[in-house]
């Protein structure tokens, strides 16, 4: 008889599909699991699956007595108390690294169409109006790639990916993060810094309290009129209303932003704005990259059952 | 007195202010310059400046009696009659590589932006379908970039960029060209084996009678199901009709297009279709690279009127 696992957020069915064959899978679709799963059921949970993001706090813990193991599909687990899973002898395991391919290349995408106006560009033919000869909303030219400054911001699996990938555009890569890399990246000593050095911001670094609102009025004007900045890491990094400005006022050219403030409720003002491009959180929605999550997420939960630690721990 | 030069295609008053601190322009804003221009200043143009793609034939040369500079303005010359000029002693010139970086990185950004299906990610987002909750078009996970095969038809300066930054994707790269090079990337000796390898097919090469429509219904259909084709080159290279057929019928996955067959108008059913990516032949509209573009063409007039061969004389 398969071991259960609770899933704990909402997820396409898709994905636990092959997740399914080897658990038997109580799922809540997103809900309180209290309010859709029969009590006995849940009282015998003793391992979960979960969106790193979502909350989950010592409370919620408590409502399921037996439970000893949060898996998180995916690479974070910022919604996750770590300190009551600790107090309570729970292992919290995630997929590190799973999705850091498909993660950077929607950074470096996101960074593309910004500096190189993609949705207006694309808009622009597919309205009609290239064909009509009205003004083209491209009409001045503006700095490519070439000779860039890209600062990334957090230099993990996904930071150097983005890294790599951002200097074969010929761009200068410089880097600021809790520690120096042996890499070939220029080192920053702290976020401003950075920010005052590159004209593209590239944020990669794992969210927590200590990273809240960080990229904040300042460092977003240090990035200067014809600087961008690039999202992927969670919305809680940027102060959503200093963005919002910056943006307006034109004190930055642009952003890219697969990650936002409050998800799925990007503010209505910024939808509304030319210069950003938005993607609804798919940095890491490719085939190889969910492939390569479930494989963790199977890991985690077979060593677990098995009484053995977690394949992919959180470390903390 | 400075010299006189006909600008002979539509350009943007600002790409031509640098050039008209050299000499004296007689702009035609792309109309016939017989209608705009007097007789007599017509008579005494010896050096023109045009875009590569305009239609100049010989019936245009005899127009201007002492032309003897053809100065194309960006990489391309496939509008211009080469054997028309040779036969009249006019030397062509034009701007190698100068964009190379800028429309490399167009091509990038427009594979990477249908791979991700940017464009409709965008949509979701903007429209508030996402914070309403509606399907998301991106529902089914598709292959991203990491393992892809992406084949570069062309290895000329552009081809190369474009295979170097591709590489960086975590791509294998492959290539077919008149030529083999001393590369890293795997050689195909013909465009169907190419694309039979390939799952996205970047068209790089230089257009001209013996590229017309040769990525027709038979290439595309060896692309696959979750193929892409990316153009960048020139229109003319891609059979519009089958290009068509295959992105209705999806036996393509996509289609980046910067190039269109009849600029500027793009087929009204391509710019209906989600699974394109349409920009207005803005591959090398960049600051840097109209900067290098001007100076090329500096180049090539100063040497002209100095007496001297074109400093960038089109080999053929």
């Amino acid at each position: 008889m398969p071991d259960k696992v609770l899933v704990y957020s909402r997820f396409p069915k898709s994905l636990m599909l092959r997740i399914g064959q080897h658990f038997e899978l109580l799922d809540a679709g997103g809900k309180p699991p209290h309010e859709v799963i029969a009590k006995e059921d849940l009282a015998s949970v003793r391992a979960m699956i979960t969106q790193g993001s979502s909350l989950l706090n010592g409370e919620m813990m408590d409502g399921l007595p037996k439970l000893r193991a949060i898996v998180c599909y995916g690479t974070g687990y910022d919604g996750i108390d770590l300190k009551a899973a600790a107090a309570r002898g729970i292992a919290v395991g995630h997929s590190p690294g799973a999705n850091a391919s498909s993660v950077a290349d929607i950074a470096i995408t996101l960074m593309l169409a910004a500096v190189r106006r993609l949705v207006v560009a694309d808009s622009y033919v597919r309205s009609g109006d290239w064909a009509a000869a009205k003004p083209s909303p491209m009409m001045r030219p503006q700095q490519g790639m070439r000779g860039r400054k890209v600062g990334v911001y957090g230099l993990g699996e996904i930071g150097r990916k983005i890294a790599a990938r951002a200097a074969a555009f010929e761009a200068e890569v410089g880097y600021f993060s809790r520690s120096r890399h042996d890499v070939a990246y220029q080192y920053f000593p702290s976020l401003e810094a950075l920010a005052e050095w590159c004209s593209v911001l590239v944020i990669a670094v794992r969210a927590g309290p200590e990273t809240h609102h960080v990229v904040n009025a300042d460092i977003l004007k240090n990035l200067g009129e014809s600087g961008y900045v690039v999202n992927i890491a969670r919305g809680s990094v940027i102060d959503p209303d200093a963005l919002l400005a910056a943006l307006k006022e034109k004190t930055i050219a642009g952003a890219g932003l697969d990650v936002h403030a409050r998800e799925p409720y990007p503010p209505d003002e910024l939808t509304g704005l030319p210069n950003v491009v938005l993607t609804p959180h798919v940095g890491g929605h490719t085939l190889e990259s969910h492939q390569a999550m479930q494989d963790c997420v199977i890991a985690n939960l077979t060593t677990f059952f098995a009484g053995r630690p977690l394949a992919y721990p959180v470390s903390s």
